[in-house]
């Protein structure tokens, strides 16, 4: 894994920071299950699961806390 | 996804920063489910279920913290 | 949803900030389940849970952690 | 509920916090199910289920992450 | 359960943090299931199950936070 | 466990921090289960299950929260 995924946490943008948040929380998957081929297997069980889906946001809801404070709410 | 889904943390009052951090929940989702065809199908599954509108409820009050913090608990 | 259900963070109490995160929290399965009948349809599946109780409760600490630094845990 | 139960988030000591911690998690489950009976019946359902208590905990150290705050962690 | 499981919440280094923080996590579990006979009947159940040994390191996780900020995160 | 696996919660950039918080929520599972071969049995029942995946990275996500905090999320 290169050093380059996470360079900062600083965004322009709230959106651009929700974006990161949601990198975030995938490469937490990916640091756990590194095969493409497993993740890629594992789709339809999260997407096409509602309490899955919800648990993906709590992760990204968590993530785009950190993200936020970084960017101390994008507030000029 | 275009950049204007989240503009910005700021809201004039803390319902509206209630509403935004639902708007955030839901993106979560969105971005990871991108099938309105399939996200409706899902609607049932977690409508008619209490754990998993609990569990909704716990990613609206993680984002709503966020917003909360961006605007300083709206306290003038 | 009119704008009054939250006007403010700011309560006097620590039990009525505490009353609140109960009310953020039912706010966030309603705006997700807006039917009455079928929220009070689903009562008994989360009011005679303990799972389901832990995670209202989960949910409640979230908001109150909120309201708490909102209300810079009522110190004078 | 009268308003006596939760007065104060200020403790003299991190273990008083840790108590106070565990009586608003508590409470989070009285609000939601105040049958005394009901509560008491649910008992050996989380007593005796470690995700149950692991769980407890969960909301437990949310809680008491409100309260070291308010108290500055105890420090003099 | 005397006054003395948690006189403070400053220790040394990270490392003796995070072991308070385990400590804490595991507190919360026995306030809610005094009896030593029962927990100890329980440990298989936690102690062989992925999800549960995931579900402490989320308690553990939330605890440290609070025990890392009580300690200014070991900064100078 | 010897006193070194935590020295600090400091690093050079947010991608160490990341995997710093890695480390640490693979600790938190291993203080609880310190049997390699328990742990290694484990890995299909987590690694090839979306949802278990998932509150893995919500473990990394509360921890990532902690260092970021603790390196000021590595602003200059």
């Amino acid at each position: 894994m290169s050093n380059t995924w996470l360079p900062t946490l600083i965004t322009d943008t709230p959106e651009e920071g929700y974006q990161l948040a949601i990198k975030m929380s995938r490469m937490g998957v990916k640091y756990t299950q590194p095969s493409d081929e497993v993740r890629d297997k594992l789709r339809p069980q999260y997407a096409e699961s509602a309490d899955s889906l919800i648990a993906v946001s709590q992760v990204v809801a968590t993530n785009f806390q950190t993200v936020a404070a970084a960017n101390n709410y994008w507030k000029a």
